[in-house]
């Protein structure tokens, strides 16, 4: 996506993913997090990374989370509960749990009534950081669903025309199975761009690109600059030109269905305790047979992927493409993390006496 | 939303809307149209032009409806058929029925299911022109629900570094009630602009904005231009820096949602009939209190209206603000239609013995 920010393959350290996943699901356990969840959240953060989504994998989310765990902001133990619940919706209490971990509940719960009456549908209240929204979304893949989540983050985006945040980055991730070919994964912030990546960038002393930021007061910044100290977000869009307004309604929606509908309240609503998320799954046999629907996916994935490429573009890529790509190299070469993220995870075991794989 | 695209004040003739509406009726009549049908064809046309999304209502559209009529291509009577349903879903096939005029019957059976287990989520294949997507959307609002349109369109728009246009417009609309602000609703093209909006440009002369279009090789145009001969819609988003893969893989999930999950094609498949369309309606007492989300929703949308506005600009606002201020005006002075439209009116109603009431 962005492999101008990725740490460069002279000082990158090479981890494979299961040791990896092996080391944060102990440092998850050591939080007390029960070993299942562990499992669970550590698979969610490595499939980041090997999926070459570095801005929600180990390296940019392990440090927040043990930071979370730590001070009391997320419950390592959550009880989690059901509020409201029709045959193919419920709405939940996740109880400051990781929405890393929580979020597979309520997905697993979508899939359920969708495969009981073709649709389900959840909101999760009282929630913590997502994680990577397509890892949720793609758990409906096996099942041949079509899987969707979305979640409403902390104000950091400005609406179109404002000087003052109100949204948060909103991601919508869509996983939709094919038969031979890899699945549709769309997974992207509303925002312009993550604030995950704008850190990256300042990490590592990258340019940002015209659109992705506004000054303080506002204004969109339309050249190539180094991270400015204080910026806002700007919709998808970046300007009202270049059609800003509909970044900034699909941030709406995303903080309408994960954030108000959650009951739990939205972004920027003062006080409120942090994220809300939003899942669905869609039971493809509740509308065509799931087959002919795959069969018809391979030939769409093909005719979208053998689209004539404009001068100067080698291919046309469709979402999910690079990260199959890029999770097929990974898995055989590891993940490269910077050598600080790696000091990091060891001095963490360190501390709590877990095994450190690499 | 576009101003400068708008037939000017001066030379404008004002048609009260239930005139406009009474008009149109009688003319999708004499297409063979039954009666309460034609009512819904003119009100889904006329609340376009009264909420001026002028790109969607009667003089951009009937023209080709009456076309489309005339040489066979919709079919006035259709004979709707369920192909496939569950509580929540079901596929249908539209028998070429205008989708203007069919996708209400597929919703209404959408809000059906929705106050039977929580969703109801209807494809509709085999179609023809949807109209203006919220319209279908707002249905919803009535009941309690969120209301959700998208449809997949004939291939205009480029594939991010393609040269090849494999994506309609693709809009998405979403209508979310709220207690006594007017509701949310979103309605955007998928593509950098409706292909409607491009060819009102021609007419009136106006410019085009940077980021709208792509050479014929594929080349995004990043200056103001008169509309080219020949050219290529992009993706919201316009370039890959600033974002149109976000725009292109959302465009991709309206063509998979509402097109190959029909079981009738999508967009750019050889021998395609034309349109599909999706919609789905979400009861919220599925989630929450409906009382308690409308008040939290008209909290939200007077957070985001009072959001501190950026220099140079008066106001934020949210998407369907707009439309809901357009209406209270054109409802009151009319509809502002150019002359050329008002004569070809005049002139079909009197080759088919309509009265014009204007």
């Amino acid at each position: 996506m962005l492999p101008q920010f990725r740490v460069s393959q002279e000082e990158a350290i090479q981890v494979q993913g299961d040791d990896l996943k092996a080391t944060v699901a102990g440092i998850f356990e050591k939080m007390g997090v029960p070993e299942s969840d562990a499992e669970v959240g550590a698979d969610a953060l490595v499939l980041a990374d090997l999926r070459g989504v570095d801005s929600h994998g180990v390296s940019n989310m392990l440090r927040s989370y043990v930071n979370g765990y730590t001070s009391g902001q997320i419950n390592p133990r959550p009880d989690i509960s059901i509020v409201r619940e029709t045959p193919a919706t419920a709405s939940m209490d996740s109880d400051r749990g990781l929405g890393t971990i929580t979020t597979p509940k309520a997905m697993q719960l979508a899939i359920r009534k969708a495969s009981e009456v073709g649709v389900g549908m959840v909101t999760i209240g009282n929630a913590r950081h997502l994680g990577m929204a397509s890892y949720h979304a793609m758990l409906a893949l096996e099942h041949d669903m079509i899987g969707v989540c979305m979640t409403s983050c902390p104000p950091r985006t400005l609406p179109t025309f404002g000087a003052e945040p109100r949204l948060g980055t909103n991601p919508i991730a869509i996983a939709v199975p094919a038969k031979n070919d890899h699945p549709f994964v769309f997974d992207a912030a509303t925002s312009s761009v993550a604030q995950n990546k704008i850190e990256i960038a300042r990490r590592l002393g990258a340019k940002l690109e015209p659109g992705w930021l506004a000054t303080e007061d506002g204004v969109p910044i339309m050249e190539e600059v180094d991270v400015p100290n204080v910026y806002h977000l700007l919709p998808m869009g970046a300007t009202r030109e270049l059609g800003s307004h509909k970044g900034y309604g699909l941030s709406c929606v995303v903080d309408i269905l994960a954030g108000v509908l959650t009951g739990f309240g939205y972004g920027a609503v003062p006080g409120r305790p942090n994220f809300g998320h939003y899942v669905a799954a869609y039971n493809i046999a509740g509308f065509d047979d799931p087959d002919h629907f795959k069969e018809n996916m391979d030939e769409w994935l093909e005719m979208m992927k053998s689209t004539k490429p404009a001068p100067g573009h080698d291919r046309v890529m469709v979402a999910g493409q690079p990260e199959a790509e890029m999770e097929a190299i990974r898995r055989r070469d590891g993940v490269p993390l910077h050598p600080e993220v790696v000091d990091y995870i060891r001095d963490t075991c360190g501390e709590l006496s877990v095994e450190c794989r690499f």
